[in-house]
């Protein structure tokens, strides 16, 4: 049989499974989803067949555009770029493209774009932009057109979305921080209208509980955007209403380093004072003096997995709506250290 | 009139200038390249026409696909994220979207997905894949299909590129280092095949010449790629061959965290013992340990310039054929300090 007249379900035909699942077996980034004795049983017999997958002959037997939307709010956030190439990755495997767009969080841009991509017949949506409460969503959401979330999502069960599970996340933070012996914990939330933020904060006070601290609302500040300039003004805020702790908890890396830019304005050492975490761990935070800890998010493959529910959903649009939650992982580095005993009366910055 | 039939040729015919010096000047961004007075006039005349942009009409107005397709090496290379931003936000004041593939500098990747972006009817090309000998380069430049290189070029004059001047960028390293002291400067080289890599070459080889300090060949080290792990590898080969230097002047900032790795690893301190400096200015280049002393490289400009050529030759086809250099900016940190006095017989890592 000559290799190019073997398709993706000549492949599935002969090991006897489903062609996603066959999709799913051939592709490295996808593979563990499946059941190893199956995926070794579709690999043999791809390659028994010389089954060789042509996307390009995929996107030109069909009259679709197989291209699908991204939306998300600013690419040169560090967080997304790992997310958009594993999206990418993914549709190149089944031969779609996508087509992007910023939307910088704000409804009418991201309104606009959507109405451009979807006169440009894109076949199906991914959205890193969603809002807790969010009319487009809704709008998509009742249209059952093809969409999934990803790394933000709504309060919603039909849902489709791929997200980190930050309650678990902040559980890690909070867990290492007291086992470092600190107590007097503080908080710096995303902003509320997101779902990383307010789950982040469930996490972090369902730990708490968990270790019988009081989680002391004093030190919860709430910053206006995930960025360094807003991590700064909220780490601030808490020094200048003297709240007294030994630890930050923060919500993402930027607020981190918004904590470190004013550490260093006011001499308050790290870890010795005052130990801090992050969330996400993008680029470089291993470089940082000192290194940060943080809770890491596998970025890529939460794009690989988005990817990957769009696709079954474009060949199935009645799969069942399915919120994934991919684990993430504590890296302790050098911004954490055990607490110190607190001095009567002091706290960081006024002592 | 109102204001939803007032078009951008309107806006050109009333100021009295061309449609594309209209567009240039009614964008934030590339308003600096229009004389002035012009571009006073004609925001004046959009005001009072009531002009606003209108990208979703424009794009259902004809039958073109009005998307570009754009070819970078990995978007998680963090110089890319803001030469795509600016890319995507100048097409979109035009109602253009990007469709976004990486290639990993394979040909394979790369021809495979500029075919599959072809067979979707983009109107034109932007490559930040370019090689200074590339036949895919080559078969879009003798097709004339609307292509533009950004970041790197090819040697051809027939080339519409849109690059930072890297000649000038080495000479602001070398003038740097030399004005602290520095004689005994090596230099990191990115791969060979690379323009940026040829032409950063060439600046700093021109920089020592002009300040009658000889280049020694010994002290020029290539890297196999523009990577932490390759600027570490590239760096211990000077090493091991006992090159006498106090400076390094790498191609890029991530070859400069390599040399960073190393100098840790073997107790060589930066700046004391050891000047460095990279180039581009990735972000969280200033958060390092020492802050890193490098070349700005204005890329989200550069995407936005990218752009622009692109939407002027869709235009007019005819456009001669044009390469925009922008200019670096040198950014003094701490990784850079007056050169030592070299003890006699010493050199780095061996002393």
């Amino acid at each position: 049989m000559a290799s190019t007249t073997v398709t993706l379900r000549d492949v599935a035909r002969h090991a006897g499974v489903h062609p996603a699942t066959a999709s799913r077996a051939l592709n490295n980034a996808t593979r563990s989803l499946v059941n190893e004795a199956t995926a070794q049983r579709v690999l043999q017999v791809a390659e028994e067949l010389g089954y060789r997958p042509n996307p390009i002959a995929r996107g030109l037997k069909t009259n679709r555009s197989t291209t699908v939307g991204v939306l998300l709010p600013d690419l040169t956030n560090p967080l997304f770029p790992p997310i958009v190439r594993g999206i990418e990755d993914r549709l190149a495997e089944d031969g779609y493209t996508a087509v992007l767009a910023n939307t910088d969080n704000d409804p009418t841009k991201e309104r606009l774009h959507f109405e451009i991509m979807r006169s440009r017949q894109v076949e199906g949506f991914i959205l890193a932009t969603a809002e807790r409460d969010d009319p487009l969503i809704d709008d998509l959401m009742s249209s059952d057109a093809p969409m999934v979330m990803v790394n933000r999502t709504v309060e919603n069960e039909r849902a489709h979305a791929v997200v980190a599970d930050d309650r678990l996340g902040s559980r890690l933070a909070v867990d290492h921080l007291v086992a470092l012996g600190h107590t007097q914990i503080a908080h710096i939330m995303g902003p509320e209208r997101l779902s990383t933020a307010r789950n982040r904060l469930e996490g972090f006070l369902a730990g708490m509980r968990q270790h019988v601290v009081d989680a002391d609302d004093d030190l919860i500040e709430i910053a206006g955007a995930f960025t360094e300039v807003e991590g700064a003004r909220a780490f601030r805020r808490l020094l200048d209403r003297k709240a007294k702790f030994t630890a930050v908890y923060a919500a993402n890396d930027l607020l981190a380093l918004g904590c470190f830019d004013i550490m260093e304005e006011k001499g308050i050492g790290c870890p010795d004072e005052v130990s801090v975490v992050g969330y996400n761990d993008i680029p470089f935070m291993d470089k940082l003096r000192p290194a940060l800890t943080t809770i890491r998010v596998h970025q890529y493959e939460i794009g690989v997995h988005a990817a990957n529910l769009l696709l079954a959903r474009l060949e199935n649009p009645h799969a069942p709506p399915q919120t994934l939650m991919l684990k993430p992982e504590l890296i302790v580095r050098d911004s954490t250290a055990p607490a110190t005993v607190p001095q009567p009366g002091s706290s960081p910055g006024t002592s």
